[in-house]
């Protein structure tokens, strides 16, 4: 039973100024806490609500700004891949390769992120029950790769709603037998609830963290922005990075009860 | 207010000779009801729940018996495709490219689908609520096609069950402007429901079917096969072929009602 | 198979002079249309979202009313019971005593009202599984009165939402045994949805309306007012009385299809 | 901020041996922890899901137990009220009176709860929103009684099923201004699950509990018996005694840390 691991970065990869300045200070963030980070962010986001939202850097440029983060701040780093074809390219750089939601049940993308040897992050669907992704781990590990993770990131509840169910991280945990990630950015995400773009309660994204950190998992995601208002995408959701050392300090002093106790935990 | 239209074939396409003979069966029982049909089969089943499920025959041999189907019957052709790739060799012989639910947000794909000029019928994500279809219809448009469908096959109802809110058919039909079909078949699917295969309960879908053409839909996607319970995919929710004609025959009595009322229509 | 059947009236009993008003209006309707009537108003409104909502006009006073309704009208009348001690004098005069929803699980109420010797009509919780009102049916029973009908009115889904699941109905008819009603008008509503007050979606009554006399049901329920922008409570969803005759037309003639089918229908 | 509270007891009260041997022995449980303790029991399980299920002991045997459970180990009681008619006798003896989820809306009976001057702990109705309990306190406190609680014990999700949203507990000490308790027992329910009785999955239990006071709330509700699968009623949800000492061990340490943080907790 490992200590908490943070997954954190902005959503959005903006320029490589933006990328490594961030990388920069959630590492010291990190460091002083004494938990070991994992830097994300996006290079394309493909499943926008509108078609007007941008997209992002692009994966080339983006590939040479990870390796730059790697490099200076010895960070890990993860990614989220769509197309089967961007798997070998991010994962000459990624450590960890991100299957996103809606796309989670698509199976010849599992298999070429599988194929690169990486470790793959699958994040749960919103339309599937956590004991679904048992085969969802079973697809990745047919190709012989079995670094798998699995991330809970909200089911639908109504419309334009997400949940946080609770049981559903121990549930993943044994029928997946993988690491699990409570994603608490995406989680208080309330899908196209503003129109053309996506809304979201940043202020309960410490309240669902806290919740999973004392269930017991293996990491948490916090996306997170010198100024979220102004991001171009998942602003609503994003902690400001201000805010983001109390937060880490509460979770980690959490898990150090959570993975000391006996019952109920994730195995 | 056209009549009710008829999308309808085997879930999976399985060979040259069952595709010919399902397009004569279901045209001879299209006919006899007056009703206008397009014929459906996949040629790969992208997103099984499990790795262990058949995929289907292939894009390339595919193509080919679509085409001798249209040539033969004299019948419009739809299939769904998951990939950029895909859409331009199925725009070649496809009249309705279907985008699959849990793609229905992928901006290149949809793309990729609109720039053949051929229809494209998008299913509503089980994670959607039926007005956030408004900007799925407007990123197909902003390519300068269209031709827009939107379908709706049911919403995350709790875990492996899916609900059917007949109010989405005409919020959809005021937030897309275009033509709303009635999945039958997939709306009775439970995700999962089974284990490594997603369940089912075929005796809803002439519930369904009935509960949404009465509301007013243009059309009704109904899955059939002459022996369901050993189809290669979504058994539970197919019809047996002997079953459809009495099925069509009463969806087109309440259409003909539905179609002459004045009140609470899709408009 | 009985032809469809109405229960109608103003949710809340306002006075005398309105409550014969209203009967007289829409027997009138029901006769023209050829369809049965049962008239339904509340007596008081005991489970209002806020404490500043008016309650009614009382017990006593609504006994008196409904008894000059029924003789000089002949219709059959039902009412909402809160109570056990309210059941035996309402049973005085109603023909049909209606359990609300939130207490359909509440024993001694069902006991009670089925005592009286009257017809027994129990609204589903927005809680419950259709399948759950078997138990609720066979408390009823268990009194030697079974005289029992039930009503679908709405499931939770998400929060301040109602969703109406088709498939309720032919699962209450088969695991109740008895006739099933749908409530159009509670159907449409948002449970706490104006804050202090519910909130609705009157133009979804022609659409659940039409979707559940497709399925098949023993009758439909819809309030009706003639200014129900003004009127005490569930003004949002009571449909105009002078919109009411188009919509019973259009019932009745989805009706009679529904009856004359033999598949998916409620048996 | 207050430390965590504890209300337990078994579910239904069975005699009066055996509530005066699990107060002593749950007090013995809750004083080694240095938690304070509300001991509570039914008198009567008013709404089982079957005709066929054990009621209860009665309201006036309860009162006298209830009275000797207070004087011998000076514990303050709670019970929960179905009835107008109960709520004097009742806060003759209990310090808190509960009123039962379903019941949650219903303003007499929160009317004569509050009318006994007892502190009123409302369960939040699985078909309400948490900001919809602003209401309800409103309700109680027009009496001119400001002593109100609220518990969370989960909304509907799907048929069957619970779901535990952790923001609601924020959401409702903002809208209610009261203490909010987390009913871990009964969120881990499944209503109706088992046929003629609700499911449930005890394991789920630490799980949720945790969960909560991590987010931070004023008690935590848990049912115990030394037996729980020969209990008569919730006996799939209830804690077995001898793993209760762990737990809320496990809990307390958890309290103090969320109560000595100052981000997204319960103000």
């Amino acid at each position: 039973r490992l200590p908490l691991a943070l997954i954190a970065g902005p959503c959005a990869m903006e320029s490589r100024e933006h990328a490594l300045e961030m990388a920069e200070a959630i590492k010291e963030i990190a460091d002083k806490a004494g938990i070991g980070l994992v830097y994300k962010s996006s290079f394309d986001k493909a499943n926008r609500s509108s078609v007007a939202s941008p997209r992002g850097i692009g994966l080339a440029k983006a590939v040479e700004v990870f390796a730059e983060v790697k490099e200076r701040f010895g960070l890990p780093i993860t990614t989220d891949v769509h197309e089967i074809e961007q798997c070998a390219p991010v994962g000459e750089v990624a450590d960890i390769l991100q299957i996103p939601a809606f796309l989670c049940r698509q199976t010849d993308l599992l298999i070429a992120a599988a194929k690169t040897g990486r470790v793959v992050n699958v994040k749960k669907g919103q339309f599937l029950a956590p004991w679904d992704m048992g085969n969802v781990a079973a697809k990745l590990r047919a190709t012989g790769n079995a670094r798998v993770m699995v991330t809970e990131r909200g089911a639908s509840f109504g419309y334009n709603t997400l949940v946080s169910d609770m049981r559903s991280l121990p549930i993943m945990a044994e029928t997946t037998g993988a690491p699990v990630i409570f994603d608490a950015t995406h989680s208080v995400q309330q899908p196209g609830g503003r129109g053309t773009t996506s809304g979201g309660e940043r202020r309960f994204v410490p309240v669902l963290a806290r919740a999973a950190v004392a269930v017991g998992v293996a990491g948490v995601f916090i996306e997170t922005h010198e100024d979220p208002d102004n991001a171009p995408s998942d602003g609503p959701n994003m902690v400001p990075l201000k805010e983001l050392p109390a937060l880490i300090d509460q979770l980690v002093a959490f898990d150090a009860i959570a993975k000391g106790t006996t019952k109920g935990r994730v195995a």
